[in-house]
């Protein structure tokens, strides 16, 4: 078999493999806080009825009865009768849960509320981080020849920019399309599909997401009577994935501008890692001088940029 | 000026500016947010005030009471007595709020109120992330040496262990050293500051928070009347870097071990990246043939390991 065929099948079983393992952290999830949340639900609604049929409301009592709703809120239970149809623990939500956890973004719009949740939380981010990590590399290695050094190399053979410039001018591209991808239209969606959101709002959203930040103080699909809920949570959860993706490949794309410009070398950090003879790959296809020249453009002066491509059959 | 202290200096510079920077983000944090707090607050008491005064208090009413509640909650404005006293956004909060923003925890226990104040956090965050993860990496690039190349060598040659042994050994006495410093132990001393926190919540704050996924439903120092409650919040802050190394540090340390055991040649992904010399100088401090030991170590079977310590230089 192939080193190329058995590389993508390698990237479509981890792809499988994960998100085979975000619906089972989706089931546990549901399972463990589903009969938590629908207590804590009745709870509430006896303690709203409670408060109404007292014959004087004071201070004293507004404040205890207070206190309990946004201990519930903090939860995510709210007491409004139009927000108790839905759960925060339904099987897209506990889905959206379980990705916002691996991704680290962590928006905390709904949180574990039994002890049982949130050890579980702990042991399912302990091994869903790093494996979100290992698949969002694996698809940005792969990715790296086609969105990367193929543009890099046709920008210097077409328009015969020298390899520094041609960088620099196909990262900015990249940024552009980024920007423009990933962030002006969802937000020009994500504004269109939820009321409240302005055009700021829900491209701060995206920013907040993209960068795992995740404040949660705007979260898609949590309106009452979100059409199509299910539906929309996955798709942003798609978009999610694609997001960090693109954003890590940012990330290498700038690394890899960084080392050229001798940035890295200045402030003595790391050098971004060469890849595989896998990337290399697509070039090969094309031509074998375009190979020598991608090459001679990743490490102009490096003379071990040759035998390192060697150390992946060590 | 030799290079080992050239580089002392660049990372001294960094890490003053980085906390230039924070202070910086708390001020114009503080400036832009604390009135429109104070304005959301003072509005929330005259909504109590009605509320209270109303002859007869029916579901609608209350219902119309709790939404507004609930919204002001969102922004971290609570309606309890005993909560209004402390501010979301004075000086040590905002910094604590400037620093979850850039190393991306984001808790978002506040969030920022005003449109200012929220195209303020996609800039400060547009900065401040690539920023933080520049000095982070700076510190573990520093950090490699004592910590790892060091005592993996000293196992090689005290114990007489052989190279992969020796990572697997070290790296497994690391991550208990971890467990212990930065989660058994912080989670102790949470439990018992912050009264409501059982030691299992204590964990898994610690848990979340250095996973930067941030969730918020725990977080440190929002206790009405926290004594020393400045000192706290910067005490979190600095648990907060030093974790973020650590885990850093784990996570390049266990690069490295998956590199020797060949698990990145087997996924296809990109290679620990080779250190600069910097790294090597105290092994060359304590002589020359621990240097070609450790580099031995570090790439049994790779002919570039030694030419590639050049590409600094370019």
């Amino acid at each position: 078999m192939s080193s190329g065929y058995k590389s993508w099948i390698l990237l479509t079983g981890f792809i499988l493999f994960y998100v085979a393992y975000l619906l089972l952290g989706a089931l546990v999830f549901s399972t463990i806080e589903r009969p938590v949340e629908d207590k804590l639900k009745s709870d509430i609604q006896v303690l709203k009825e409670e408060f109404l049929n007292q014959s004087c409301v004071n201070a004293t009592s507004l404040e205890n009865f207070l206190e309990k709703v946004l201990q519930a809120n903090k939860y995510g239970i709210s007491i409004l009768p139009n927000s108790s149809a839905s759960s925060n623990w339904d099987f897209a939500s506990s889905l959206f849960f379980a990705n916002t956890l691996v991704t680290t973004v962590g928006y905390g719009h709904t949180t574990p509320l039994s002890d049982t949740g949130k050890a579980f939380s702990i042991f399912y981010a302990l091994l869903g981080v790093p494996f979100t990590m290992l698949v969002l590399t694996a698809c940005v290695q792969r990715l790296m020849h086609p969105v990367t050094y193929g543009p890099i190399s046709m920008c210097r053979q077409r328009i015969g920019l020298d390899p520094l410039t041609a960088t620099a001018f196909h990262f900015a591209i990249l940024l552009l399309l980024v920007v423009l991808g990933f962030f002006v239209v969802p937000a020009v969606v994500f504004s269109h599909i939820e009321d409240t959101w302005s055009f700021l709002d829900a491209i701060y959203f995206c920013f907040i997401t993209l960068c795992t930040i995740g404040l949660g103080d705007y979260v898609p699909g949590e309106k009452p009577g979100q059409k199509f809920r299910s539906l929309y949570k996955i798709s942003v959860m798609v978009y999610l994935f694609l997001g960090l993706m693109i954003m890590y490949l940012v990330l290498r794309a700038f690394h890899r501008m960084a080392d050229l410009h001798g940035l890295t070398s200045f402030f003595q950090l790391p050098h971004c890692d060469e890849d595989t003879e896998e990337d290399k790959e697509p070039i090969i296809e094309a031509g074998p001088e375009d190979q020598h020249e991608a090459e001679a453009s990743a490490k102009p002066l490096d003379p071990a940029s040759q035998t390192s491509y060697n150390t992946i059959n060590r």
